[in-house]
């Protein structure tokens, strides 16, 4: 152990190349005073819940939350191999040559037995994080998220076309309902005004001779401005409230395919 | 810096409350070297790609594994903030008083900066991991999973009971599909074999007499074992393909709806 270091500070505490019985010890105490636990050591992995699983031993890096949310993490792939959500117990055992650290969770009845037979280095952090994360979509954005994922309109929409040319400018969305129905779509990233509806019923307006079927038109916005409803009504138009947020985690979630399908169970 | 520990081995360096030119310079060689990268600190977030986000200055945890995968962990939750898929090429800048880290992709392009204004502990490691991560799901765990998303059956299967009494014995699952007809569901963990076929063609025979509709017989199995497939048309029977596996992910993620819904894009 010559080249183990000892630092204790409020923050901070880290431990490299310990004695399993000195990590232990951090371990157990970082439980106690809710700190973040970060291990990186050579472990074994059981999970016991609804189902099973197995991971053979290999070096991994071991993150447990203050809230009790747990993650095992290879040296590759963004995925967790093993994770549980917020509310474990925490307990860490002492063998001959090794340590085990079990986090039970009572509803449903899991466990998650993470066994060391190396620990490379052990750090508890007090960390402080009130930051908050914003997700920014765009017009445009959306205009794609509506594309991606039609059902964001509505159940059954197909769209045809976007920013498709009919004077007095551009439609943002253009489509068809599960009807058959033409559908004209109109997309505002801010609350709704009466230029908004009143710009909708003209391009309804434009397109309405050439169809040659039924048309509706729908306002795509996070909400209606005031007195704006009855506006809507009386054109005939629709109102579809959608929040640039939603079509931000859209846009961003065909970027992490692989990491849903992990989450979704639909790899392998 | 007086409490700055530096410890270099092969496997693993690590600085605790570093000055941030020692930090970047450890980061920075991490990058090179393809080590796995464990950065805590004060850092705030900005994620350019098909949408936007920020996150304010908060203390958090950074990863970046070897394969380039990134992920910004908060002190709570067990969902990333942020993250990148593998592939990612990574930068560090040096600012008057701040540190960032870029990471890039092209396809589609897409950019995080983490801009750390402290860092209380920056560890590279090199973890070598070949180890099996397996699931196993016994065969009720598979009826449950079945239940859970019936659709692992077939589109439209509705599941009326399971482990029903039906003399000679249970039948593992009980429904509808979706052109009303019954549907009795005998569940194999591993290939099956002729027993399986003739067990299930006795439930149907048992249950033929006292169904008032058309009744089919589904084996559901990893696969069907050789000579079986014959037996099981002439008996009038039809066999499913499930992997235990699929089961046992099915089952695990009903404990993880809300980390699934957070990469869907759905919470909010």
């Amino acid at each position: 152990m010559a080249e183990t270091k000892l630092q204790r500070q409020n923050k901070l505490t880290v431990l490299t190349n310990p004695k399993l019985t000195e990590a232990a010890a951090i371990i157990e105490k970082a439980f106690v005073q809710r700190r973040t636990l970060i291990v990186a050591g050579k472990c074994s992995v059981r999970y016991t819940g609804r189902a099973k699983s197995t991971l053979e031993p290999g070096e991994r890096i071991l993150i447990i939350k203050e809230d009790g949310s747990l993650l095992v993490h290879r040296p590759v792939g963004y995925e967790p191999v093993n994770w549980q959500p917020p509310g474990s117990i925490f307990h860490v055992q002492t063998k001959a040559d090794s340590i085990e650290v079990h986090a039970v969770r009572q509803k449903p009845r899991e466990s998650v037995r993470v066994t060391f037979d190396k620990v490379f280095m052990v750090s508890a952090l007090s960390l402080v994080d009130s930051g908050e994360f914003s997700l920014y979509a765009s017009e445009q954005d959306m205009h794609r998220a509506i594309l991606l994922k039609p059902s964001l309109l509505e159940e059954g929409f197909k769209p045809i076309s976007y920013e498709k040319k009919v004077e007095p400018g551009f439609v943002d969305v253009y489509g068809v309902d599960k009807n058959g129905k033409l559908v004209v779509v109109e997309v505002k990233r801010k609350t709704a005004g009466k230029e908004a509806v009143l710009q909708l019923a003209k391009y309804i307006d434009a397109i309405k001779s050439k169809a040659d079927r039924e048309l509706r038109g729908v306002l795509v916005a996070p909400s209606l401005g005031k007195d704006v409803q009855r506006l809507l009504v009386t054109l005939g138009l629709e109102f579809k409230a959608l929040d640039p947020k939603k079509c931000a985690k859209v846009l961003k979630k065909t970027e992490t395919t692989k990491l849903e399908k992990f989450f979704e169970g639909k790899h392998e």
